[in-house]
Order: structure tokens, then C-alpha cells, then sequence
């Protein structure tokens, strides 16, 4: 049968499930990557779970969101990351190295291979063939020790590129034209798969910006062929071995079909404060601007930056701009400092920063309250920049280029010169920072560098059969993440430490929660009530963690948001609802109930029954747990689960 | 008669006092600096002054402190700076320029001109041939309006130099041979001046290095004579009209001699964590290090990086050691980068940050909790690196650059390689980034640009005739102004908002002082009790502004930084100091002291006494104020004292 080639890459890698768009599917993970911000309670996870290697093909881990050090809370991570890299068998991506996606894409992606990344941008390597996405923390633990990554079959979504991109018109313009067309959810189940003629006008890096912004059209990922554009790439990186061709068959069937003519794109602006909000340049020239922002996973390349470098080139900025250049990796950076690139940037006026993510998740670079700030980053959510009362627009670096010489929003189509045309460098320098994995022997004597703000994750008992726990909290409809665990400057810090953390649990909703369920623990436990839509907004983890630190064992409600929920089953929190809603008015916050028969009623799918204690009330639950998230639950959660497995699988081995 | 070249500087500039050691003498001021970190507050003063322009030959307003933007504060900050330097007709330096020191060295210093900067490190600029001095920023902002600077006639320190460095020593061991010698308050109520013929063998920007640091010494200032060197900086700086021959009489007398022979001096470094903690490096070599930074004003020379890049070229850095470049100017990075430099840092694995003061006043890495960190920076007081257990140590780019290699403090004398000898590339770039005055007619037009986070001085009372106050804090030695109030990313951002940057006061001493003020305020203010040396280090005047809104109306100490003595007097803090210092011992925190008949004391010059409440106990105190500064005590501080004038002046006018 004729394939896509996201379906070949899905074929190769099936462990569990059919095909079948809407199934869930559990895929083999090559590649893993983490980043600082999400990476310390990965390799927390990974301590938890006893690992003594890394089961993928290759794991990197980055350091790159984080890099603004103003106390010992963040170079203590780093050490930490350090370390854990060192013990795990991960390759460790120091400070300075740059982006986690560029620097994936330079030293470590393959074509053909699958990658699984705790960042959202991680579908940026879906430029080098592979099937790369995004996920959650513990699903990435997971992937680091061998397990499958499970996900519903999304759709293919094929879109056939022709033509070729008019001067001053490049790849960021093109993926603005599709958030255009479809806006930031038009991608949700899918992945977009490009395939045409016109592919051949777009490098690697090219494809690496459009795939990148994938995750604003919120597809699950996307994919671009491996074709000769990859072999030449991989060449440049003297990678040549690790290219395969991938392709889809001629005759393969797209679920979507969708055409875009390079030709036909012209330079495109995404307003405040979604990336969906996109017009052409030219309907809002001549405000005027702030700030000119150049960098990020979005516009990584070499190119991106030498084509703003030829533009100001022997220029000066406007007055009053600030024009932030950002690199993306340290190898990016090297080139265009031999190739004069930097040079001519800074006499311009520039103001060149560390590779990084840096401002793109507003760390640094804040703009100016109410003032316009050029990017081409990929996010411009508000407040997201770091400064609440923001005006952020995403563009190409020709429009930003263009602006930071104007002063103001600028088509780069006026400017009155000739479009520069930039050639890579022939022989790229490789940077030599990423550290290779030690040997095993050596890993196993690499103590966890843990400073005074990492806390290990303590140990999680399993399922017991029968459950008695007070009603902590009674809450109403559409509770947030934020409102469970907030994030903010005030409490993300703290995401390596539990104990500390753990402190802000629900404190908006009712700031005693904290004291009264450390006083509650030691007798077994609590619960929570919950009304419609319990869990929503922010995917963050720890807020089903700190509760089950805490001792939260089950989260009744009337219905749960998606990830949140499964988030609670990974932690080993019962996710409970009423059979009856009306049941939320018989029970009162401090009410205690009884769970009998726990481990039968959920193996054998018997009916779950909560006793209101002193009131012999009956209230009847259901939950909506697959055979495998019953196992989790029953094992205390996924860390445990594991460890269980590992158990089993030495059992096998040594019987 | 025979005068030596600070003399001959200050007689050029007298307008009141005669040069009488200890005598006050008041000085015309040719030029002023101004950072942003201190110039938000000296530009509200100008306006509260009603300033139309400032009458000073060149005022420049830089940005180089708080160049990394978490949110809008920092870039409402510049905003405001940038309008408010066209409305009173300063330079403007943006952000991405550079550190003021170097930048003013390059653009504008000029020999046989004064210099005023509310930054404590303006001294480095005596490397020129000026009378250049730190001061306060209201001091400043008088400077600006043209207004006199007060000091006591300090000593005349003669230093005479001889013979020549060795290989793998430089500039920065010359100063810390003279804090090894003399400690950190070996320099109070003196300038330094260097002559001899060894100055033949050390550059502008060594001196630069040796001037800045005099600082530490808490001279008043450091100068050297203008001659054939400054004469050749001028002119690689297009700049040869602005120089004149400033040196001493060769029969001069100076009030200290000593003696220096260059080379004799072996590499040296400051221990955790004060400047005078000297040691050879050869007496810690093998100390395992986190962290190898290169950067700030103390070492800001094309070849304090250039040398570190030939040290590392080719090699790569030890794993795990933070190894961050912090350009001092765009014109320098620019050198750098064009000389290929830059490279062969970043490919030794270098971070490489914007040009500006970054970590060196804890903005930005940090180091890890009690890891070693290498710093060719002028300060290591506890807690200025951002990270609370800190352990910083000062040296050489040499030594950091060997020590980087490899991953431990290292003798750069026992590098097997050949010592770099660096060329100053032959026509440097003249950075075009300083932004001239604008026409008068012009600036009269400009609003100031005040973001929300910008509140005005609150109205302060004058001295009463009684003071009863309980001592709130007993201190030791050498308290440092960043133990008065820290600087850093979490405290600075809020320099122009008094209500909310004094809940920083004392916090690194005792973070209850804040409350404890608060409360005791209605009741009539408080004091704090301190050793030798209080005050020592940055120039920050919010040290005293800050202390002075929570109700501090009395310092009595043994002794008091100069610098910080000033502020506490044109903020209306009464600075005492013990007749016997054993009394020192007779007051505990929680005294309560009473000092009666203070304005008649002042005024007449008649004894002061503090008697202890409840004990009967008389504390004979003294003050060393000129009667022009009893005024302004008695007026509650400066800003008083400069609207009393006006009044006066008003009414000379109108009768």
C-alpha cells in the first residue's frame, strides 16, 4: 500500500494499536531531548525510577531556557542536568551551546527516526524527516527508559509546495501564510506533511522554521521529505553517514490535501497577541516600533541572521531601537562572526546576546510597556515577553531587519536596495561543546549533583484496597492548573523541589489547603471535590504532582480537562466522576468517605462506590481508566510502574 | 612651587577652600557620568531642580547596568534616561554600547579636565590625566547644574613606578599587589598618583585598570600623568585634538611615598570575599572552579580579552566550568571580532553576553552555591555575585583564562605555552552608537518619557533640636554599601521607586530590619550602630535614600567610607563616629540613645553626646561636617537645602 511519509515513519515505529486515525497507537522513541526548564524533573523522574541507562538511541539533554544565572537557583541546575546527563548515558548541551532544536538539528537528527522532546517546538526536527513531537515530562522520562509513546492516531494532513520565494519573502513567511489560512488550532490531531516541487527552493534550515511553528497551528507534528537538500545538509555537518531517504510513495493518500505556491507569498505579520492574527506587512506599515528581536528556534539559521546583517550593513538603526540579536547556537554564532556577519551587525547598532532561548520565553529583552516589539520568535502571547501590557509582532528578519532601519513597521519589499542573497558558509565550523555520553562503567559512579533548591521525588506507595479520606477542598466548575499550581516568577523556581512547591498547591483557591493536608498525611490521605471541566489550562505536571505529594489519593468531579487528567493517572491519583452529578451537593468539604474493594472493582470493572463515614450515604463513581492506566493506578503511579516492569523483565532474563 | 599633577588639577579647578589636607575645598566640575542604575534618580533631581540644560563642558548618560530586561521596568527605565538626556542635553550611551568607564575613556574623557560620575568606579578615567572621582548621585546632578563638588583636600599618595612586567603578569596585579599591601581602606582621604619611569611600560587601558580599582582602596582618586601614551590612545581614537600634557614638577612633593617595581609582581588574586584579601595565586593553585569570567571595568581592554582568546585558542575549556565573556564596549566587541578573537573564544567553548556591566553587579551569572568563581571584576563582597554563598575570587585575565583551561585555580606561569603578547589592532573602530546633544530649542521641547515604575522623592523634615532613637542594627567592619541595600536583579529594578526598593534595607544583615523600621517610624526614626569602614564599596546613593525613608536619622560608627559618608549627609542622616572608640562595646542593639541640643551643637560647634536610656551611660560623639553641610543636615538633606536656596535667591531677585 502506498504510504505518506508520516505513515512510514508511524510504521516503523508501531509497537501497539492500528493505524487507524483516532486510535491510540504506542510508537518506539529513537531520540529524546529535554531542555533545562522541563529537564530537572525528567532526570528527578528518571532517579525515581532507578534507570541505569538511557534506552533510546540518543537523549540530549539542553540547557538553554534558564541561561540568565541572577542566583545560584539556575547554575545549581545546571550542574544538576550535568550530572544526571553524566549518569543516565545523555549527551549534556552546556549553557552557551544554544537552542535545543538547532543544535538537535546540527549534531544529532536523523532521517527515518522517531524524537520525543519535553519542549512544544521539538516538531522543528520534523524538518530532517523524522517524526518528532512533543510532550509532556514523564512521557519523556518514559521514552529515556524504553517505553513506547502512546498517542491517537492523528491525520495526514499533506500540503503540496510549488514555485519558489520572491526576493525579501522568506521561510517564516511561509508558515505565516498557513497560520492565515488556519489559525492556531487548524493543526489539532494532525500532522502536516509537505511534499512538491517546490520543496526543492527550501534548505534544510528553511524547513526547520516552518516545522518549527507547526506547534502554533497545534499539530502534533510535521514532516518534510529527506531528500538530497538533507544528504547536502548532514554533509555540512559532516554527518553524511546518518542520511536515509524518505519519501512518500507517489500514489500515497493524504487524509487533507492542501497546496501552497511559494510564488505567490508575500511578506506577512502576526499581530498581538496570537500567532493566528496574521496580515500582509504592507496593511500595517508605519507604526512605529520599539524593539527588533532577531533569534529563537523560529529563525535559527545561519541565514536568518546574515540576511539582517547585510541589510543594516554600513547603516545605523533608528534612533531609540533596540535591536536584539540573538543566536541561536554557538556553531550559528561562529560562522557568522568569521563571515563578518557580527561585525557589521554591531556597527549597525546591535545589541548581541548569549545563544539562547532568551527572551523568546521572556527571559530578557522585555520590551517597553505599550511599545511594539518586532520578533521572529514563534509565541507572542500576552504578557509572554516578560512584560505584561506587551505589543508583540512575529515576522520574517527581512521585515524586522527592514523596521529596526526605519523605525517603524516596514515592508522590506521598499527598501531601496538589492535583496541580499545569502550563501552558507562552505565548510561550517561544529562546535565541539556537546558532550558525549560516558561509558556505562564510569555513569554508574556519577553522583547526582543536587544543590540546595533540587529535592528528589519521594517514594509513592501503590493502590491500597480500601481508602478512607477526608474531603480537603470542595470546589466548583472549570478549576485551572493555575489555580492547583500556579506558575509565575514566585513559584516556577521552586520545579525542582517538591517540598517547596508543594506549598503553593491550591493557595488560590484556599491558602490553609497546604497546612491541613500536611496535617491529614500520615493518617492516609485526602481527597478533593470537583465540579465541570476540573484540570484546565496549563499541561505543568506538578500540579497533579504536589497534590499526590501531599497525600491527594483521589479527585472526585463532575468531568475532567484532557491532560490534566491523564497527568493525575501518572502521578497515581484516582480520577474519579459522579455517576450522578447531583451527588457534588450530598458531600460537604470535610466530609470523610470510604473506597472498598479499590483493587477489584477496578480490575474486573466492578462498580467504585464512595460511603460518606457517620452518614451511610452511598455515592456511586465511574472512571474512564484503559487496562494499562489501571495497572498505573494500581502501582502508585508511573514511576512506579516502571520499576515494576524493570523488575519483571530482570525476572525474565534471569529465569 | 613645585606641584604634583592632582595638584596641579585641583588648583586648575578651586573655587572655594584652599588645598589644605583635610580642608574642604569645592571644585568645578568639566564633565559628568551618570549610569542608569543611579541616573533615573539624578535625572528626577535635575528635574526637580527645574534644570534647563546642564552647564557642565560634556555630561553623558549611560545605559550599562541594567541591560537585561525580566520585565518593563528596565526598558521603561532607558526609555525615560534616553528623554530625559535630550531634555537636559546629555550624551546618550544605549544600551549595547558598553560599560560608561571604557565608553567615556574612548569617546569623551579629555587630561587637565575634572570628572564627576555617580558610578564609585569613575576613577578609572584619572588613567587619563583627570581629576576623576565617584561621588553621590545628587552630588552629580549639582555637578550637572553647575554647581560645585565638595571633598575634603585629600593626601597626595605618590607611587612611583619602575621597571616593567613580567610574562603572564598583568595590569590587574599590579592593584592587587597595592591591596595586598594596603587593604581596603589604604587609600581613604588619599589620591593616588603614579609617576616614575616605569609608567612607560604600562598602556591607557592598563591604567584604566590600575585606576579603577583604586576604588577598592577608597582612595578619592587615582591619577596619572598625561603623556605620550594617552597622547597615542587619543589619536587611535581619531580623538589626538583633545589632548594636553599634564604631569607633576619634578622637584613635587608629594604628602605619602611608595614605591612599585613592576617587576617584581607576581600573579596574584583576592580570596572570598573582599578585594584586600590578596594572595599569590601559586599559594591556592589546584582549587577546583565553577566558573572563569572575564569582563567589567576592572579589566576592560581589547587586550584583557584578546590575551584570554590566545590562551584558549585551539583548546577547549575543562568540562563543567561556566566560562562567560562579558564585553566592556560595542567598540571593543567590534575589535575583537573583526581580529578574530571572538572566535577563538566561542570555539573554546565560551558564553559569550552583551556588552555591559552584567554579573559584575549581579546581573546575571550567578554562580552556583559555593562553587569557585574567577572573576576579573573589582569587587567580591559577599552576595554581589547574585548567589547568597557565594565565594568569589578577583584576578587577572591570565589567571582566568589558565584557570579555565584547566578547570582549577591555576599559575598562568605554569601553562606550558608562550605568553601572547597583543598587539592593539592599528585603527580600531570608533563606535558611532553615543548619541550627541541635541540643540537647545530642540530639547526644550522634550517630554520626559516616565514609565509606571518611576514615583518621586518623598518630602523630608529637618533635623530636629532632640533625637530619641533606638539602635535598630549593631554592625561590625567594613559594611559595605551592597550590605546597606544590595544590588542585583531583584533589587535594582526598583531604584527609582523609593517605597519599594527600601524593603531592601539591611536585608543581607538582618532581613527583620525592614519591619522593625517600619514600625518604629511614627514614633521619630531610629539608628544603627557600625565599625571601621562603613559604607565601603559602590557609590549607590539609595544606600542612604533608602535607610533615610524607613526613618534612620543617626549613623555612629568608628569610621565611614568617604563616598557614602557624603550621601549620608546630602540625605539628611546625621554620620557620627565615636570620640572613644571602645564605646563601640558599650551599646547593644535594642539601646535606646538620646541626643539633646543638636542644632545648638552643630551650629556652635559644641560637644555631642548620645546618653544610653535607663543606664545614665554618655557616648561622646563627632562629626567631621563643614558648616556648609551642618546646613544641609539641619535642612533634612540636599534637596532641602537646594529649594532653600532658590527661595533665597528669589527673594535677592524680587527686593
Amino acid at each position: 500500500m502506498a504510504m505518506t511519509a508520516a505513515e512510514k515513519l508511524i510504521k516503523a515505529h508501531l509497537v501497539s494499536g492500528t493505524m487507524k486515525a483516532g486510535e491510540e497507537i504506542g510508537l518506539k522513541i529513537d531520540q529524546t531531548l529535554t531542555q533545562d526548564a522541563t529537564g530537572t524533573m525528567v532526570m528527578l523522574e528518571l532517579e525515581a525510577m532507578n534507570l541505569d541507562r538511557a534506552q533510546t538511541e540518543a537523549s540530549a539533554q539542553y540547557v538553554d531556557h534558564n541561561v540568565i544565572q541572577e542566583d545560584s537557583k539556575n547554575p545549581d541546575d545546571h550542574l544538576f542536568l550535568e550530572s544526571a546527563a553524566r549518569r543516565f548515558g545523555l549527551y549534556f548541551s552546556r549553557p552557551g551551546n544554544g537552542i535545543s532544536h538547532p543544535v538537535h538539528m546540527q549534531r544529532l537528527a536523523k532521517p527515518g527516526k522517531t524524537l520525543l522532546g519535553s519542549d512544544s517546538h521539538t516538531c522543528a526536527n520534523g524538518s530532517m524527516g523524522m517524526l518528532a513531537m512533543g510532550a509532556g515530562g514523564i512521557d519523556v522520562a518514559m521514552a529515556i527508559a524504553g517505553e513506547p509513546f502512546y498517542l491517537k492516531m492523528p491525520l495526514i494532513w499533506g500540503i503540496e509546495v510549488t514555485g519558489e520565494l520572491r526576493d525579501w519573502v522568506s521561510a517564516k513567511d511561509v508558515i505565516l501564510e498557513l497560520l492565515r489560512r488556519h489559525d492556531v488550532k487548524g493543526g489539532v490531531g494532525k500532522i502536516i506533511e509537505f511534499h512538491g516541487s517546490g520543496l526543492k527552493n527550501l534548505t534544510a534550515m528553511d524547513r526547520h522554521v516552518i516545522a518549527n511553528m507547526g506547534a502554533e497551528l497545534g499539530a502534533t507534528s510535521t514532516v518534510f521529505p529527506s531528500d538530497q537538500e538533507i544528504k547536502r545538509y548532514l554533509k555540512t555537518q559532516n554527518r553524511q553517514g546518518d542520511w536515509v531517504e524518505l519519501s512518500a510513495d507517489s500514489k500515497a493518500n493524504y487524509d487533507i490535501h492542501e497546496k501552497i505556491n511559494l510564488s505567490e507569498i508575500e511578506p506577512l505579520i502576526a499581530k498581538p497577541s496570537s500567532p493566528g492574527k496574521v496580515v500582509p506587512v504592507s496593511d500595517i506599515a508605519g507604526e512605529p516600533i520599539y524593539q527588533s528581536y532577531i533569534g529563537s528556534s523560529a529563525n535559527p539559521g545561519y541565514r536568518d541572521f546574515a540576511v539582517v546583517a547585510e541589510i543594516v550593513k554600513d547603516k545605523q538603526i533608528a534612533r531609540g531601537v533596540s535591536f536584539d540579536i540573538n543566536p541561536s547556537s554557538r556553531q550559528i554564532l561562529t560562522d557568522l562572526v568569521n563571515e563578518g556577519h557580527i561585525a557589521s551587525l554591531l556597527s549597525a547598532g546591535a545589541r548581541l546576546h548569549q545563544a539562547g532561548c532568551n527572551g523568546c520565553i521572556g527571559m530578557g529583552q522585555a520590551p517597553a510597556t505599550g511599545r511594539n516589539s518586532l520578533r521572529t520568535t514563534p509565541r507572542n502571547f500576552p504578557g509572554r515577553s516578560g512584560t505584561r501590557e506587551d505589543s508583540v509582532f512575529l515576522c520574517s528578519p527581512e521585515t524586522a531587519a527592514a523596521s529596526a532601519l526605519k523605525g517603524e513597521i516596514t515592508d522590506p519589499r521598499t527598501l531601496e536596495e538589492k535583496y541580499p542573497k545569502i550563501k552558507e558558509p562552505r565548510h561550517p565550523s561544529q562546535d565541539a561543546g556537546l558532550q558525549e555520553p560516558i561509558p556505562i562503567e564510569e555513569a554508574r559512579e556519577v553522583e547526582l549533583h543536587k544543590g540546595p533548591n533540587i529535592a528528589s521525588i519521594p517514594e509513592m506507595d501503590p493502590m491500597p484496597d480500601e481508602l478512607v479520606l477526608p474531603v480537603l477542598l470542595k470546589m466548583g466548575d472549570n478549576i485551572s492548573t493555575d489555580e492547583i499550581l500556579a506558575g509565575g516568577a514566585r513559584v516556577l523556581p521552586y520545579r525542582s523541589n517538591l517540598p517547596e512547591i508543594s506549598k503553593f498547591t491550591f493557595e488560590i483557591v484556599d491558602d490553609t489547603y497546604y497546612n491541613r493536608a500536611k496535617g491529614v498525611k500520615p493518617q492516609g490521605g485526602h481527597m478533593i471535590i470537583g465540579g465541570f471541566n476540573y484540570g484546565q489550562g496549563s499541561s505543568r505536571e506538578h500540579a497533579a504532582l504536589a497534590p499526590r505529594y501531599l497525600g491527594m489519593r483521589v479527585a472526585l468531579v463532575k468531568d475532567f480537562a484532557r491532560i490534566h487528567w491523564q497527568n493525575l493517572v501518572n502521578f497515581g491519583i484516582l480520577p474519579l466522576t459522579f455517576v450522578h452529578e447531583e451527588d457534588h451537593n450530598n458531600i460537604e468539604q470535610g466530609d470523610v468517605i470510604r473506597f472498598s474493594n479499590i483493587i477489584d472493582s477496578l480490575k474486573n470493572n466492578k462498580p467504585l462506590y464512595g460511603v460518606i463515614e457517620g452518614q451511610n450515604k452511598k455515592i456511586e463513581v465511574k472512571h474512564a481508566l484503559s487496562p494499562r492506566q489501571i495497572e498505573i493506578i494500581l502501582q502508585g503511579g508511573l514511576i512506579n510502574w516502571v520499576k515494576e516492569r524493570a523488575k519483571v523483565k530482570m525476572k525474565e532474563v534471569t529465569t
